[in-house]
């Protein structure tokens, strides 16, 4: 009957406003969701705060957000692995499934991606702080029912996470640093722990983030600005870290790992460098057989990033530190930015 | 001072005799361990009690034995990586470091290999139930002073679990079977949930492995006789398992895996099957893409068996079902071959 | 103007009729081929002699064939990789690309799959011998226009044996042997050579076979009948195969592989084995480490395969044996299966 | 009888001699060999030159050289896997077999290794520019009798080349980029064109080189200073490069390839950077998902090596520009290190 729904619209800097919007209606192929609760990501925080993430500026108000679980209320013609009412969490990116990196299996590099709430394109594309939305099928992943709706909306951190151990290779019986204990870190340190890393270290500058990782299952958590910050790395791994995890985004967390990283290692970057070039030791890619890979968003991690949670193999729901309804969307977002006290900001639509 | 030692010595079918027998010294790139617990496998079994495991066959008295925990004793010249008073576990197999495939970095397909307690080569090569045992140093693998003897007496069964989930591949988010509850199976079983396996089932006809399978910590615990079974697995899984582990060795065990196994799924043969030749549905491969692996012994897996019981991921300790002293090895052994209240009998040394 | 075209329509058993049917139009997401060229596979002479194709039966009239090359005469909405004029090849199969295969990037094991020129669904599809074809833009990869629309219209065989060989994993520097010199067998040795193995064996029991394995490049053909094949197996490779690929169909082939490929190696079954159940050796998997492989049609080979040809690296010109005209459907693909002087068959459509 | 040899001793800058030494014995494990045929590296042309390599400096005189082909001549207890006579090429590294690395067969990351002809460890390791030396069993790989012995002489060099294809993964159908004309770009080149790559492109700023890669092979040769080189790159290869092999150890080449290198492509380095830290685009890793992985040495590739020069895909002898006898050592380090005519000068032992 109502064809109009609530949003939260980013107008400018500092200026996001719950305003009513159309609603969407289910296309061949594609679904209508109920959106039930949504996660508030850096990415989102950056375009409040300065009105623009990395390269991409804001120029036209649109809906930000991207993270969240919902409940299928309408399917499109052809839809065949949905149905009304399921509990779903979902794949934020559209693919376009025609160009080569589609086709090859790797849709997360595809040439002509949108991504839900992003201003990377033009026009900017909607993204999911709002009550409904319209997403094709194949970006939509059923939860079981009994699956908290909060913990699923964490479900797309976690899915970041997911792919960046499967860019690391086996971490089996492997000692593991993550590097930068902010959402990201720690469900990257959970993930680690849950497929077989036997020593899981973070490292962070900060001690409210260094105890949150110990919270949330870190065998270890390190300060890299210690003086014996290598001293305990030698104490820990004897030749170093068999793989870590950048997910700080901080330029001396790339470098060091050059050197806290043994040889045959892996360095996985996860987290956007604050800079756009690093000086690094490049000669020890060469004598130490370093693995250098970059980890872009989810890869094919969903199906195994649901099972793992639903399994209850990994607890995510001490990650979430405050939840509040979308018409307060604009201080859950500033919220999300401030310093302390905060892991994950969630707006709830029930 | 003392030259000799005692040694569980198989002279013929059900007769295990301890008896003296001259002590070890160091040799260049050797150490002399003293063994402190030592446990009992289906090939010693078979050994005692048919006076031949598969088609090697007993010709001479010699040392069965070859899982076990010890204490470095004395170091050879050229050792590196050991010292007097370490706590250590031990590759059975003296790989010969020269053949093509030691130099691939497969020492355990090694042309030229022989076994601790085997009675594969000509003359056999004495065991590890017997007080002190030389080894290449190559061979020994340091484990903390304070993991339990016990415990890490259970590392070589353990080690052959391991390889078996690094043949099939990243078992991360998946559903996983093991068919057979007997201690290679339970090992299995714990190793695929310790790497991230998100379903673990164990399939056994026997309700008390069933049983003790749950207790170690799988999902679930399936009778593969049940009239129902298929529909018990399709319950579990939809399309059928990720991967299938075989550790029964019973040939309908393997048959059926290639009906219980996904498209693009993995069997792992672990065990040796009872019988030469299976007729195996084989267009099944082809159009459901299925890998099936062989896993023999134990790969490079040893360190990072090490860590996941060092860092106490695991628990192996409800498998050590019955502990005697070395003099009722023949007690042991027998013990070990009975049907019912058994998975792992370990002899103790100190 | 014109709104039906010619094609070859199976009626029932040797009852093939070319006659005149509706020609498509595009539709959003898909472009119309106009068929250039098109082989007769293996496939079509079953459906053509049995009127039947292993367990699907025709019950209906369908156009059959689906190995062609074609230019694009319409494009559909949506359409981003493909323009008006260009030459194409294309994945014979429509892939649902919703079920978790396609989303794992495996969309050759699709659920929901639909094959041109096949009985397998009902309705039957409708294949390539016929004027035009319409197809979605993801099932078609551009051709360089001097590619020789003969030597295209062998992209499909020859997609199925780099499948094959990247089933296999690397063989660079390694001893492969094929088993089977058919078309699959030929064109799955070509791309073993262009892509580094340095013993390429073919085995088939038929000299003439043989010599032909030869001519396109095979290091050695054997008769696996002869009395000291297994000799001749080990003066090629000493220790066997490091890479056994079944194109043969013929049981006694996949067994025998289990002894002529060494520890640690790979067989790969690509062809349908003529049997449904092989009695197989089957503890030679766990003590040798085999990996045994299905290689179920194309995976996400096509770009790979398309540059092989184009680059000159491989030469498929050979393998076309005899050309038809599309009137002269049935006596080609009575040609096709017939014993001697045959490798491709193919109908022009000039 | 003769208990003494030729050798070329480096006894300081520019201070190569051509003097007597002890010829060494067979001890157990081990072989000597009679040098055949020595190649000069650029390592040897820094000694000479510079009396250090890197951070080796020569603190006293030592036999430089490390690639060579030999014969047999006699063999210790324990060998299992020489004879007298053979031909051979050798891994120039001694590798402990003790070590973390060594066990997981990594032996080429070995924590203790020594390095034929090298000032890296204290006493300095002779090397092959000698008539007689000794490895270990373990080194040598035995070659065809026919193979031509200058040929064999480039098997190291060429084993470098392989290794970091093998890095790369798999190549086939890809575009691979090797940026450096000079021995190990060569080779390089050389061996991605048989392994499979169907664009091979060598990049060097000079043009002598650039004629080179087109001799032995490439399929183009790019000049990186060139203007519109990046409009070159995007002819060549449309979204850039699947693999850039880093063999030049210029700093612009190494940046360079962030932006030649496609989303999800590899760089390789092989070559040391003469600098110590490069400002690196880090960001590219992330968004493009880059694999950047070090190639150090030779890994486990020499059987294949051997194999794929004994089967004749590829050929090297255009690379052997200058053969010289033992006693004009010095003449033949100079003239290696000159600028034009040259790309691997030989000493020759007959």
């Amino acid at each position: 009957m109502t064809s109009s729904m609530l949003a939260a619209v980013l107008h400018g800097t500092k200026d996001l406003r719950v305003e009513s919007r159309p609603r969407p209606e289910a296309t061949p192929g594609s679904v209508v969701l109920r959106v039930r609760r949504a996660g508030v990501c850096g990415s989102d925080v950056h375009y409040f705060n300065e009105g623009r993430c990395g390269s991409f500026a804001v120029t036209a108000p649109f809906i930000i957000g991207h993270e969240f679980s919902a409940e299928v209320v309408a399917v499109g013609d052809g839809v065949r692995n949905l149905a009304i009412g399921q509990h779903v969490v979902a794949n934020p990116a559209w693919q376009c499934g025609q160009c080569d990196y589609c086709r090859a299996g790797r849709g997360n590099l595809c040439r002509n991606v949108r991504m839900l709430g992003s201003a990377s394109t033009q026009p900017h594309t909607d993204g999911a702080f709002c009550e409904y939305l319209r997403l094709t099928a194949d970006q939509c992943y059923p939860i079981p029912e009994k699956m908290d709706l909060g913990i699923a909306a964490l479900m797309e951190p976690f899915a970041v996470g997911m792919h960046a151990l499967s860019c690391a290779g086996s971490v089996v019986g492997k000692r593991v640093l993550v590097t930068g204990g902010g959402a990201i870190g720690l469900v990257t340190a959970i993930a680690a722990r849950a497929v077989g890393a036997t020593t899981v270290a973070v490292s962070d500058p900060v001690e409210e983030r260094r105890n949150m990782a110990l919270t949330v299952g870190a065998d270890a958590a390190l300060d890299p600005t210690a003086p014996d910050y290598q001293d305990q790395v030698t104490k820990l791994t004897d030749d170093g870290f068999d793989v870590v995890l950048e997910a700080s985004g901080a330029p001396p967390a790339l470098k060091g790992a050059f050197t806290t990283t043994r040889r045959g290692g892996t360095i996985v970057q996860i987290g956007t460098i604050s800079v756009p070039e690093v000086a690094l030791p490049v000669n020890l890619i060469m004598v130490r057989e370093l693995h250098i890979v970059g980890s872009f968003r989810y890869g094919n991690v969903w199906p195994a990033a649901v099972r793992l949670v639903s399994s209850g193999r990994v607890d995510l729901k001490p990650l979430i530190t405050q939840v509040l309804p979308l018409r307060q969307a604009a201080e859950a977002v500033a919220l999300a930015g401030s310093r302390s006290g905060v892991v994950k900001v969630q707006l709830d639509f029930t």
